[in-house]
């Protein structure tokens, strides 16, 4: 049984209520200084006209910032408009120029990312963000939600608070409808200028604002603020999910890799939300059909099955039950060791790729984490880097028999995407293998004249 | 990253999408026998001319119900139509009658409750119900959500799959849309009757229907599809956190109420989900706000004071750091002994309230679990039961001097909203308390002349 809805309790004057919220906001941030996004729009003035009155008894500093896009024509009378009321009002004001580079990208994706970068570089750790999204907002990005299907994530919609810029963004109207704004504005007399681009409804947001909030609001005029009060239980929902994962993941890794010897064992929904939100580290959103084949190609194939797939510019790839997750746009680059090596100078550090390598007389590695092997080589054999062919055969220090290389990286357990890429090296005119970094060497300590320090 | 937005594979001819939908679903659930909800339009003739195509192949019986609510009067004609589709098909074929008993009451509702009822008495632990609910039922259900504000159970909307009366409900349609359905229809020539009072929009599912979703479907023909896989998601997100809260919950319950010095250990967001999850149990949902005051109320108030509050039928209290839900409405039974007592008759069983009270020569209680006391006293002595005077005197067999019975509550740690309900015994002229059920007597063992037994 559902308890007396809440909404607001609406005996109280809408200024109070306005009032209160951003009160509560702030004192739960509890930043000694405000930075107000303002746009000029209803929203920002309504928010900057409420802090303006409540600044000296919850004594904080407040400024604000506009951001010009250039891509209105009256941008320039905008930040006229917001330098006159924030005279009028005494607060510190200032203008961020922003430009979009890419015009075949979404715009508004884009403006929004400028404008967040812009304002984060106005801000430090005890200046709190403050934008003046409310509960219409909430119901537009819930409904565009749905148009994409999203889960938990997208549809809890706008955060009241978040972190943001190493302080927070604070959002004390969202549990407002647009209406409720408006009313404010014509009680306090307020002026405010209007984007024209928001009558263009060729933006889905726009079209959802003109056409259908309205008619919902219509029929159900408070569902703009039961809406909010629907996103804020996602939120909560979201959070503890967020926090349950953050436990269990770790119980699924092995080192960084995901162990799907332990995935499996896991049932559902806990398995696909692992997935999704181990993947999500890689900025990775795989659908319930991929998340399925995922399973299949993964969780279900033959042990020594090589299973691959392509999402997006990740190659995805098991071995020895760990997923490793592959650059897909770096593995072109691996192959580059020219045919005839890298020469390896004496006692000189040299790079290629993610490998360091540093060939010395001395025992002493360059610092504690990288890996040593003993040469039996004096300074002057010439020393190359090779990788690629693994038919070549190396007889490590331990071992009876020479193998070719590739039989090494079976009993090595090196992931086959990486065998074409090892990096091993070959000494003198004979062209032999004497020792393979990170792995083995063709004498042992005792025996050593040189040393190959190496680090991956 | 979103990798490719699925959907169906839209490849494939609509009817081979519908089929295959139709056998993942009854594959999952395993049933040997279908029961198929048909009311004669468009929905469930769609569902019904599938399964009636799959059933030969898929190997399961099939049967279909048609509840009758006497509402319209058109009834008796689907009755006959159904009859007729069944018939052409070779289904088996029966009608329930329902009548909805209340009607100031929601219709709607009622008309829900009782046609599942109906159908519930249908089944057995082999026969899967199953219902033609759709995408646009879900995008309606997900708005209405909104409307009233839920969290992520209203939200997560229609289940594909859930127990339901010792089986299972199906619904292997949700992820179409209505427009599918009709093309599907229109491809299979197949013929279905309307129900004229889905014309009603003074229901609100009907506004939505005919107002909002052509707006929502027009510019985004995917919407009802695209948000029955957010509906899925947000299922997936409700289940694991159901499960986890389950976890969870025992370790915050003493017996079992609710351990407010427990509970206040954990942090929101887990503190408000396990609450939500506790009250749920009771069927109270509560909203943001009367959390916010149980959290005042319960959990930051002094340790002495006697919180309460009263939510529903519902009287929330705490005593010694556990809270207690009271049936307010039982509550008024409770102080029922007449001011003169009630006699308890020598060897014989005497039922008041949620008590049980037997007196007896023998020191063996009626069974096991009940609770024994020594009395002092022969079986002709005249004993009763009183309740309230707590101002009245008792020196127990173990104690120096006598007490108040209220200090007595104090030492024994009775709920003080149980003390004015809390059995004594009186005995002979004198009128004197020999015992308090439950807690102590006014003789030793050794002393005993007769037991009191007692069980509440």
């Amino acid at each position: 049984m559902p308890l007396n809805p809440e909404l607001h309790s609406t005996t109280q004057p809408l200024q109070q209520r306005l009032q209160q919220a951003v009160l509560t906001a702030l004192n739960a941030a509890a930043k000694p200084r405000l930075l107000l996004a303002l746009s000029g729009g209803l929203d920002s003035i309504v928010l900057l006209h409420l802090l303006a009155g409540l600044r000296e008894t919850a004594g904080f500093e407040l400024s604000a910032a506009h951001v010009h896009h250039g891509l209105q024509t009256q941008a320039d009378e905008w930040v006229a408009f917001c330098q006159a009321q924030t005279a009028a009002l005494q607060v510190d004001f200032q203008v961020c120029h922003v430009k979009l580079t890419d015009p075949q990208r979404n715009i508004e994706q884009q403006a929004r990312t400028l404008r967040y970068q812009a304002l984060a570089a106005l801000l430090d750790a005890d200046t709190a963000l403050l934008t003046a999204h409310h509960a219409d907002d909430q119901l537009e990005t819930i409904l565009l939600a749905l148009k994409r299907g999203s889960g938990l994530q997208g549809l809890s919609s706008i955060a009241a608070q978040k972190p943001f810029a190493g302080t927070v963004l604070l959002r004390p109207l969202l549990a407002f409808s647009r209406a409720e704004l408006e009313q404010y504005a014509v009680d306090m007399q307020l002026s405010y200028v209007t984007d024209p681009s928001n009558q263009d409804d060729s933006f889905d947001r726009n079209f959802l604002r003109q056409h259908v909030l309205p008619l919902l609001q219509q029929r159900f005029p408070a569902i703009s603020q039961t809406t909010a009060r629907s996103c804020q239980l996602l939120q909560q929902s979201l959070e503890y999910q967020q926090q349950q994962l953050a436990i269990e993941l770790p119980k699924v890794l092995r080192q960084q890799q995901l162990d799907l010897t332990q995935l499996v064992q896991r049932q559902n929904p806990q398995r696909d939300l692992l997935l999704r939100f181990y993947f999500s580290r890689y900025d990775l959103v795989p659908s319930a059909l991929q998340l399925r084949e995922f399973g299949q190609v993964f969780l279900e194939s033959a042990p020594d099955a090589q299973p691959l797939l392509q999402w997006g510019d990740w190659q995805l790839r098991r071995f020895n039950g760990l997923l490793y997750l592959l650059d897909a746009t770096a593995q072109f680059e691996l192959n580059a060791v020219p045919a005839n090596g890298i020469r390896l100078m004496p006692e000189q550090q040299l790079q290629w790729q993610h490998w360091q390598f540093c060939w010395s007389q001395s025992a002493q590695p360059p610092a504690a984490d990288w890996h040593s092997l003993p040469l039996a080589l004096v300074m002057t054999t010439q020393l190359e880097i090779h990788t690629g062919q693994l038919n070549q055969r190396f007889k490590s220090a331990g071992s009876n028999h020479s193998k070719a290389l590739k039989d090494w990286c079976k009993l090595w357990e090196v992931p086959p995407w990486r065998r074409g890429s090892m990096p091993f090296i070959i000494a003198g005119q004979q062209k032999q293998i004497v020792a393979v970094p990170g792995f083995a060497s063709h004498c042992s300590a005792a025996e050593a004249q040189s040393w190959l320090h190496s680090k991956s």
